[in-house]
């Protein structure tokens, strides 16, 4: 697996626009521990728990990234050595929430920290600073949202591969095997079409399809079952696929293809909704209401989708009171399902990125119910 | 994979002990999101990041388990439907943070919070319950570092199973061959041993032996290397091991061998002083003192050891500035190392036991720097 990150150039104009977000929202800086967003302004990888380490962007003045002396090898691979940024290493006794409040020229200082730094660091933290930092999303958020050019093409790369993945699915399904036998092949295959790993697998047949959230279990595949396959990874320099579609193991009940039906309109009109100046939650409330109409709402239980990027779950999330404006650039799922407990489920995902006047969707596999002969293994049925 | 946990009668007395223990702080209760602690406490490996799960435990009172609904399946592994633990979900668009100051009877409320909880969840807590919560470490910390027989049933078993694994290394080392094809072979044997996962695998060979946290490279082992060997895994109900051998590809230079014997000697001068009423800290001071006289103190450049259980590395830590006093059934490795940059380095680390009057490792291989043939493939190496 080669590890790869944008150029140095793309994490300094990432520094100093975060910095400058830092200085307009009124915080003397931003405390980034290791997660995706020292990723996003760094390149750096580094995982850490209970040893601190932390980039410290000062919103005027030099950032400093403070990290314990045993793990200095962690950022060689990332941008920190070529930016030139100030290292302050610690060794186990000394007190590294000092170096970060001396790298924010002293206390009372008010601060924003990333969303994964665990209460482990943010309590002594918050007691040095003496003040209780506040979430670094709100001054990340617009620069992580809206993606650069390289970023969409590392998405839409992403996308084309979980698309030949879900080409492939059809192959995978027959009666008789199991979710987690379906699960194996879809693994293999995600690497094999260019993912540098596996992030995760649905594979909810029958009844499991009914849980959102289920991963996948030794149910057999039974001729009738109506099958959820949402699966995605990571994608060099880590831009994630996230895509589902369902499956039917034989032709479905009129009633299932009926209602599928409903959600496939949902689906491609929350999509027409999409541009520029809509917000998150009319998108939401265009896929909630086409299911409404059809005496579907209480079946759509969760959000219509969310941001992906580094992440696979991010801002902006498509979801009813979020009322976040659109703006060109952004990405996120659209992906409204269907569950009727202890009976089916389905759903429909597409990767969308805002275009000046619409979506454009990364995935371009066709939304129907894709029927696989219940007959055979499958392998030479017809996807779509 | 077998997905084990203890008895639910073992949760129920954690929990029990642990809601006392936050009375005993002066705590109204503690706010445990996904981690080791909610593992510790009810048996559930939940994951789970922008959504809030979480157990509120008050010091009086009953229980409850806030969870997204999307997620309530994630529970069922756990002991908390056996346990009776009320369960309040929540969907998209709900305030779950209400939900927890609800099940703690209002605010303002002085709790306690698992320090694996994300700032994204911590900071609006915090707003909510109009306290600043302390680190639930201190409450735990007791129950969490004192191990129960079923536990140390664990540790053991995890520790006889590395041990099976660093008999096996030699055959794994020769000249020629890259860290990471030894790193792999060491991967597919910690499992073939007995664990359910590798938790990390370290080959430092030569140079790359002086950077006590480098994983493995390309690099090709070449004679009159020492490899530094520290690998481990989670055991059933999931127990980590952790050991650390070093090897030498043919016969050590005379120094070296000097050297080393001088850690052998701070590594058994270390356990022999672990017994019930030492601290942490002169634990830690003996390793150091030892190297100190031979001159090797500043190769010395981390903590001489860390609790293990659940998590690789959690408390006591054995360090200096911790006067935490050992008391039986503490758990945690004894791993003194000596480190020279660009040269080699070498690490002896064994997990023991506080008992009655002293420690009773959970290794046993020999300590002696292994001595693996240069000339073949090394596959009748006689290991230490």
């Amino acid at each position: 697996m080669t590890v790869s990150r944008f150029s140095t150039d793309v994490y300094r104009q990432r520094l100093q626009a975060a910095a400058t977000a830092a200085g307009e929202a009124g915080l003397a800086g931003l405390i980034i521990t290791p997660g995706y967003d020292l990723r996003y302004l760094t390149g750096s990888r580094a995982q850490t728990f209970e040893r601190l380490t932390a980039l410290v962007l000062p919103a005027a003045g030099e950032p400093t990234v403070v990290v314990p002396r045993l793990e200095l090898a962690s950022l060689k691979d990332s941008a920190v050595p070529e930016l030139g940024v100030a290292v302050r290493d610690w060794v186990d006794g000394d007190d590294p929430y000092r170096l970060v409040v001396e790298a924010l020229g002293g206390a009372p200082v008010a601060t924003a920290v990333t969303d994964s730094m665990p209460a482990l660091h943010l309590l002594p933290l918050a007691e040095r600073l003496q003040r209780v930092p506040v979430l670094a999303t709100e001054v990340l958020r617009r620069l992580r949202m809206i993606k650069d050019p390289a970023e969409i093409d590392a998405l839409r790369k992403a996308g084309a591969a979980i698309d030949r993945v879900h080409a492939r699915v059809p192959e995978f399904l027959a009666p008789g095997r199991t979710e987690a036998d379906v699960a194996a092949d879809i693994a293999e295959a995600i690497v094999a079409e260019g993912h540098s790993d596996v992030a995760f697998i649905i594979v909810g047949s029958g009844p499991n399809g009914a849980d959102p959230h289920h991963e996948c279990s030794n149910r057999e595949l039974q001729v009738g079952d109506i099958v959820v396959v949402d699966i995605g990874g990571p994608y060099e320099p880590g831009y994630h696929s996230d895509c589902t579609r369902t499956y039917s193991i034989g032709e479905p009940d009129p009633e299932v293809a009926r209602r599928y039906a409903v959600l496939q309109r949902a689906q491609r009109a929350a999509v027409a909704a999409v541009r520029p100046g809509v917000t998150a939650e009319q998108v939401d409330a265009v896929a909630r209401d086409v299911l409404a109409e059809a005496g579907l709402a209480d079946a759509f239980v969760h959000r219509t989708g969310h941001g992906i990027g580094l992440s696979v779950h991010e801002e902006p999330y498509i979801v009813a009171g979020n009322d976040l404006v659109l703006e060109e650039g952004m990405a996120f799922s659209v992906e409204p399902g269907i569950y009727f407990a202890g009976q089916w489920g389905a759903r429909i995902e597409d990767i969308v990125i805002v275009t000046s006047d619409g979506a454009m969707p990364v995935n371009h596999r066709p939304h129907e119910l894709v029927v696989v002969p219940a007959t055979d293994r499958g392998a030479d049925s017809a996807a779509g």
